[in-house]
């Protein structure tokens, strides 16, 4: 069996978790602490960040954007109108340029301060940066949220999902760093209703459903994370 | 013809440029100042970020990871061996595993400060975040450099060229964003001597000239920025 090691609130390995959820391919999910900075773990990812893959057939598979490439790559083709990039170039031009906007753009600008600030600082020993969370970085981050929840709902009034017709890595990306912020409810729902439904779409997938059901210890979901009509 | 829109010393830029020289790939260059935030330019690409290549047969191809993909599904397969993504799964990994630790990892941690402090400052008007850099930033940037140029070095004692045996978009990747860092004067060459002997294989790679007689009005690159023989 394939082995996942991931965090359960890390968004790019969220991701990842959904796009093998719609392919109905299982691993074993392995919990990363990735400021421990374990040896074994930097020698299959030296960049030193979750998620990572191993298979059988490869050393290892490290960073959200690199699996889900190969992923397309060694699984895409056999899916037919499943596949999660779709054929056309300028269709995947589009999933990846908002595949790379959510896993880059909006983690730069919310989700990565959002998730230090507010869960891996409780978790990190002092020595390694943990202890209070930096309030600038969190206002920052839930300011910018605003402008990313209004782009959702611009791209979904013209189109069925946010890279064209069809489902694809793009709203898995998507709503994997937004499925992060509302578990700790910071995403201003009431900003944009289609960005809303949209996600209500997503979330209603079997794919989702495993996420729905993670938690940290001492750490309570927003009251409306895991409820479907929210 | 195609069109690039590009920034001389944008780093991800030169990325696209090097791929293109190695592709026999022409473009006009078209200079675009991110921060001016040109309506037609955010029309093409809305994260408002270079490069974008813009050829007849698509809208717009946003964003150095985006394009690299593009044109190895677009071009790739007919160049063989002179194909910049091998064709093993494993390869494929490794490749743009690096790929993405020199336009992700090293533009966080080094290219980005330096490009952003001592280069686009000092174009940018002050209303719109130009000024004097932050020698915080630059001496971060400065102290950073040193572990990736070890890193370089540490694969290049193991292998060919970064990613393996064949020049791959890690390498041009890696050169792209050192190879703004060098006109800066900020690579301490010295550090590692095989990661300088593969940057001057690298450099002395014909798709490598353009960049080398590139500069910006006012600005002298360091002295050994376009020799051969650093």
């Amino acid at each position: 069996m394939a082995i996942l090691y991931h965090h359960p609130l890390c968004p790019h390995s969220r991701f990842v978790r959904l796009v093998m959820g719609e392919y109905g391919l299982d691993a074993d999910l392995v919990e990363e602490k990735v400021w421990e900075r374990r040896e074994p773990f930097l020698h299959l990812n030296p960049a030193g960040t979750t998620p990572v893959l191993v298979e059988a057939s490869i050393p290892s598979v490290p960073g959200a954007d690199v699996i889900a490439e190969y992923l397309d790559e060694t699984r895409g083709l056999a899916l037919g109108d499943r596949r999660l990039l779709p054929e056309a170039p300028r269709d995947r031009v589009e999933s990846r340029r908002l595949t790379s906007w959510f896993n880059q753009k909006f983690f730069d600008e919310v989700s990565s301060h959002l998730v230090m600030e507010k869960i891996y600082k409780r978790f990190m020993p002092t020595n390694l940066g943990g202890g209070a969370p930096e309030m600038a970085a969190i206002r920052a981050a839930r300011s910018n949220i605003r402008y990313h929840l209004k782009y959702v709902g611009y791209l979904i009034r013209q189109r069925n999902w946010l890279a064209g017709d069809r489902l694809t890595y793009a709203d898995l990306a998507a709503a994997a760093h937004l499925s992060v912020v509302d578990f700790l409810g910071d995403v201003p729902w009431d900003e944009d209703e289609t960005a809303k439904s949209w996600y209500a779409r997503v979330k209603s997938r079997p794919s989702f459903r495993p996420l729905l059901a993670d938690g940290m210890p001492g750490m309570q979901p927003s009251l409306t994370y895991a409820n479907l009509d929210f």
